[in-house]
């Protein structure tokens, strides 16, 4: 499976707003249709954040739920679920992992802390300890989200200490104002220290985001993209969810590589082993 | 001044207790004490950390004007003294910066957020900004402490808002766990990325901290030493702090580099600017 790419859909986030692209997917019905979209374009992966009615970020389950079914009723649409237990929608572990339950077959697990532009982007070791024992009693597989390097040291320190599994899938968040940025020595710097043998994905944030996902395939790596990252295609043109993946795919196929379908991904990303 | 290094000393710190090293200063008397060994053996700045009446880390201004008052004592000691505004031992940035105006002529300022072993090591943007703003009304020079590279983008953009003041002092805090690691990649990296033209020190903790001094030394930087980052002198062996600063003097006199006095250090930090 060397040469396939998995690309990963993140369609909404918490920061985007209507306002600022009219293009995000905000209810459940239309995060749903533009997964469904973004599969049928190349996505094998749907990292998925959810919105209350008023448009604001929420861990609430039912709302999760929601999304879940929209996307069950797509029948033919195979897409693997990530749901996003990050700190901007709950301020509690326990509302922050309420969605774990769902069994989607992954969900995002930072292993540290750093900050966000207006807050901190808290993950204590008992939010880690907490989430990371939720995902494993219900066999969802954590993707690591690494806002800064301390957290590949502390992802595999969880391993050695049999809280969460190997081999890891980890995601190098570059750009988030607070975080780490999004450059091409940093991006370097933690490929270099990428345990051997974890599979990985780069979600770059901010102007240079083409040039570094296109490293990160130059690298081996996976690309993670959508308006969660990007809400403009390029300077001053917004862009769609399916827009992004497009060009992402076109990169990868003009370099000779293919596409992973999702159940290429959940070979690549060892999920079958969970799931059977 | 390019041949000159400035040593600091970190007696005391938050995590050591006098049952994990007997020679470790906890109260006001001892830290005062200490602090005057190891600037008589060419220590020039003192990074300070307080205890309460049963040795557990506290922000009290009343402790740390009693430090600085048993300090003043020793008449005829200029050391630049450097308070800590570190997270373990207060909750509320309000607590944090109460010992600000003492008007050290340092203070320390973690400028993001990372994690330590059993808790957050929480500086979100609200905390950083309250803090320097307290030291600038009170003349204080920050130094910058980064516990993971988002801190060093985080110190520039704080220099761009106008909210602390061109040249920093940074040191480069290696080796707590869960934030970033000891590692001479680490350091590397971090020095490849350190603002052109401010001052910084290394601080590193575990097994390989006097390897990674020598490296911090070598590549023209300041090293911090002390009983906060380390208990062991080597394997096996209880540091102290006079003996700790002993060795990283002569290791930089063996280099041909010449220790700063505290006036050095001062015009090397460009303190002389602000007390003035």
């Amino acid at each position: 499976m060397g040469n396939k790419v998995i690309i990963t859909i993140a369609p909404t986030g918490n920061v985007p707003t209507k306002e600022m692209n009219p293009h995000l997917p905000v209810t459940p019905q239309e995060i749903a249709d533009q997964i469904y979209e973004c599969w049928k374009e190349g996505a094998s992966v749907a990292h998925i954040h959810a919105r209350d009615k008023e448009g604001k970020p929420t861990s609430d389950v039912n709302v999760y739920r929601e999304i879940l079914e929209r996307l069950a009723e797509k029948k033919d649409c195979d897409i693997i679920t990530q749901l996003s237990t990050g700190g901007r929608a709950g301020n509690s572990y326990l509302e922050r992992g309420q969605m774990i339950c769902l069994k989607p077959e992954m969900a995002s697990l930072a292993t540290g802390s750093s900050n966000f532009p207006t807050k901190a982007n808290l993950n204590d070791p008992e939010t880690i300890a907490y989430l990371a024992g939720q995902m494993r009693a219900y066999g969802v597989k954590p993707e690591i989200e690494v806002f800064d390097t301390a957290m590949l040291a502390n992802a595999m320190q969880l391993v050695k200490q049999g809280v969460i599994d190997w081999p890891l899938q980890i995601n190098l968040v570059l750009g988030v104002p607070g975080s780490q940025p999004a450059s091409f020595q940093q991006l370097f710097f933690l490929y270099q220290n990428l345990p051997q043998g974890a599979t990985w994905t780069v979600s770059a944030i901010g102007k240079d985001h083409v040039p570094l996902s296109t490293m990160a395939l130059a690298l081996g790596g996976n690309v993670r993209v959508g308006l969660e990252d990007n809400i403009y295609y390029s300077k001053g043109v917004l862009a769609t969810n399916v827009s992004l993946v497009r060009r992402i795919k076109n990169i990868a196929l003009a370099m000779g590589k293919e596409i992973a379908t999702p159940e290429e991904a959940r070979q690549i990303l060892g999920l079958e082993i969970l799931h059977k």
